[in-house]
Order: C-alpha cells, then structure tokens, then sequence
C-alpha cells in the first residue's frame, strides 16, 4: 500500500476510497478504456488488494452504479420521512437528486454513459433499482397533481421523465463559479415543474410548500 | 467495394452513408472502442477509400458532429422564417429538435456521450456551432418572456438549459411502441414549460401559437 493512501480504518470506507476513484477514471477514460490496472495505479491498492472488493470490471462498474442509487434512494426516504404535503415531497426529492449529483459529477457522467456497458444480472438489478427511483417520483407526482387536470396530451411517465431530464442534464452545463448552487436550482426546477404541469399554483401554495419542505428557512 | 452497398451517385451521398453507420458504431462501441477497420467492415468500403473522406478518427467524429448540427440548424432556420409570433416561434425549435433527435438516436448519444473525446480546433469548431445554436433558443425564449415576470431565481440561462434538459433527455427513455411520437412529445414539453416560466399562460393563447407554428393543422 503507497505512503499517500488515507489511512482507511476499515474495509467499508475502503471500498468506497477505490469505488470514488474508479468513478472518476471511468468519467475521464470509459470504461471500455480503463483497465483494473488503471485503478490500481490511482488508487495505490495493489492488483490483489482491489480482487479482494470486485473480481471484474464488470463487478467495480455494478458497485459504482449500485452505491449511487442506494445513497440517493436512502438519503431521499430520510429526508421525506416527515414532509406530508405533497409539493414539499416534490422539492425534497429534487432537491436531494440536484444536491447529489452536482457533489458526485463523476458518478452522473458513469451512470449516464455507461448503462449499456453493465451485463446479465448487474443490469438486471440497477434496472430494478432505477425502477424503485422512477416509482418513488411517480408516486409523488400523483400525489401532486391528484384531482388537477394535467396539460392535454401530457401523461404522468412524460411528465417524470421531463423532469428527471431537467435534472439530469445539469451536469453537461453547470458551471459551479457561474451557476446557482444545488438550493436554488432546485426551487428553479421545482417551479418550472410545478406551474408547468399545474399551470394555477399561487406563488403563496408554493412558497408555503417550500417552507413545508424543510429545505427553505426563510 | 463491396456489392451490399447501395448505388452512390456522388461523394455527398457516399458520405453522409459513411456518417450514417459510423454514427451507430460509435454509439454501440464507444470513441474509443472503434477503429477505422470497424468503420470499414460496416460500410463495405476500403480503409483507403475512406481516407478519401476524413484522414483521421478525431477528423471522423467532428465530420459526425457538425453534419448534425448543421442539420438541425438549418431546418430551424428554414422553419422559423415564416413564424413570428414568438410562443409559436419556441414551438417550432422545441418539435424540430426533438423531431431531429428521435430520428437520429445514434447522433444523440454521440453527441452527449463524446463531446469530450473530441480535440484541438475540431472541439473549437463544435462548442461554437452548439453556441450559435443556443444563442437562437436563448434569443427566442427572451421574445417569448419580454416582460413577463420570471419565477423568482429563474434566470434565463437556467430555463433555457432546463428545457435543453428535457429535451435531451428524451433517447435514454423514448421507445417507439410506447410513448407519444415527435409531434406529441414537443407540444407537451411546449406546454410544461411555457406555464412553467410564464405561470400565467392562458389555454387559449397556448392554442392559438400553437396553430400558428404551423406544427399542428387542427
């Protein structure tokens, strides 16, 4: 183990040491053009050492995605624990999927181009997982528009994805010195969404949804 | 040359077949993936017949982006010659983008998933037609909100980029059989985000731009 390694009290944040620098050399390189003894040289563990926490590319790649999607789902369900109102469970869940992402850029660029890259069960599961994501914002998107009639031709599946759209395209233009930080894109995008799709929200249901959501002080 | 490929009544034609299949290659193998040989297996025509046409992979790929935006450019600005009207104007951007991009999956993940492969006057040359490109959503989004109030915190650059998002997101989750074709898709996000940035829009105004987009006939 090289002199400049952390020094790691324990396996699990071992683990994520090698899997937040296998993120960041798949986001530079892709993975198709990274080899495991790429990680090794960047995270000074040697070739033995990283086969102790994945026994492939394939398995590194799967550990990257999977940790991503688990951290986002548990940090969403904590956080939306005590919200009720329904526009409030909308800003937490796209305030926590902004927050994340602008913190992890590497791993939104791996999941974003590398889906395809994932094979049999690996696949199978991050689909699964992704699903359970997808079904948490639908079920909130229901919740907020229950008894108000959406835009003609707009279906709650096109309406989600959009949203996840706006979401996830951010980390192809944020510029961290230039742009607003995770808070307020997240009431930008929040509010686009919400008058969007209800068209008659009052700016004072929204800012006491804001409130509500516990995300806003002030 | 092989005897499968079409007729080639000139080098333009040869050419964008050339771009055509090594559009799909790169979206299935990756930049990096690919090599010139691939190219030359898909197409049926010789490694030297090819170099008639790009000398090298980098030259290849800008060849596969500019053809791209210089299309979708182009029909924009066919289409906007004769739409004033701004709201109509935006609904005319919105449907040729996602027009373009359904019909071009393996262009749009290209584009999303290689803009950093590309170097040198090659990547100079691309962000300045990408910019040009936003320059014209940008100076159509300000007709369109010129004086209106935007959503607080809303500034420009983060709606316009927002509406890129939605639109840009579409191939990860477009299938065919499923979701609303072209036409359907852009008046629904026409419509999320017109009421999400003017809160005020009324239907009927909605309607009537939308009729003079000239996009829908009823």
């Amino acid at each position: 183990m090289s002199a400049s390694l952390p020094t790691l009290r324990d396996s699990e944040a071992k683990l994520q040491y090698i899997l937040l620098h296998s993120a960041q050399i798949f986001a530079e390189q892709g993975f198709k053009g990274t080899s495991i003894r790429d990680i090794s040289r960047a995270t000074g563990i040697s070739l033995s050492g990283l086969y102790y926490y994945f026994s492939s590319k394939q398995k590194l790649l799967y550990l990257i995605q999977i940790n991503a999607f688990t951290s986002i789902l548990e940090r969403a369900y904590l956080r939306l624990a005590n919200v009720e109102e329904p526009q409030a469970r909308l800003r937490v869940l796209v305030q926590n999927h902004v927050e994340y992402f602008l913190s992890h850029p590497n791993e939104m660029k791996v999941l974003s181009h590398e889906e395809d890259a994932l094979e049999g069960p690996y696949r199978h599961e991050i689909l699964v997982i992704k699903r359970r994501y997808y079904d948490l914002a639908r079920e909130i998107f229901e919740a907020v528009t229950a008894g108000a009639a959406l835009p003609p031709g707009c279906s709650a599946r096109v309406a989600v994805l959009s949203l996840f759209g706006m979401m996830n395209w951010i980390y192809k233009w944020h510029r961290p010195r230039v742009d607003p930080n995770a808070d307020e894109l997240a009431e930008t995008i929040v509010r686009i969404f919400l008058h969007g799709v209800l068209g008659d929200t009052s700016e004072e249901k929204l800012m006491s949804a804001l409130k509500a959501s516990g995300v806003r002080s002030d």
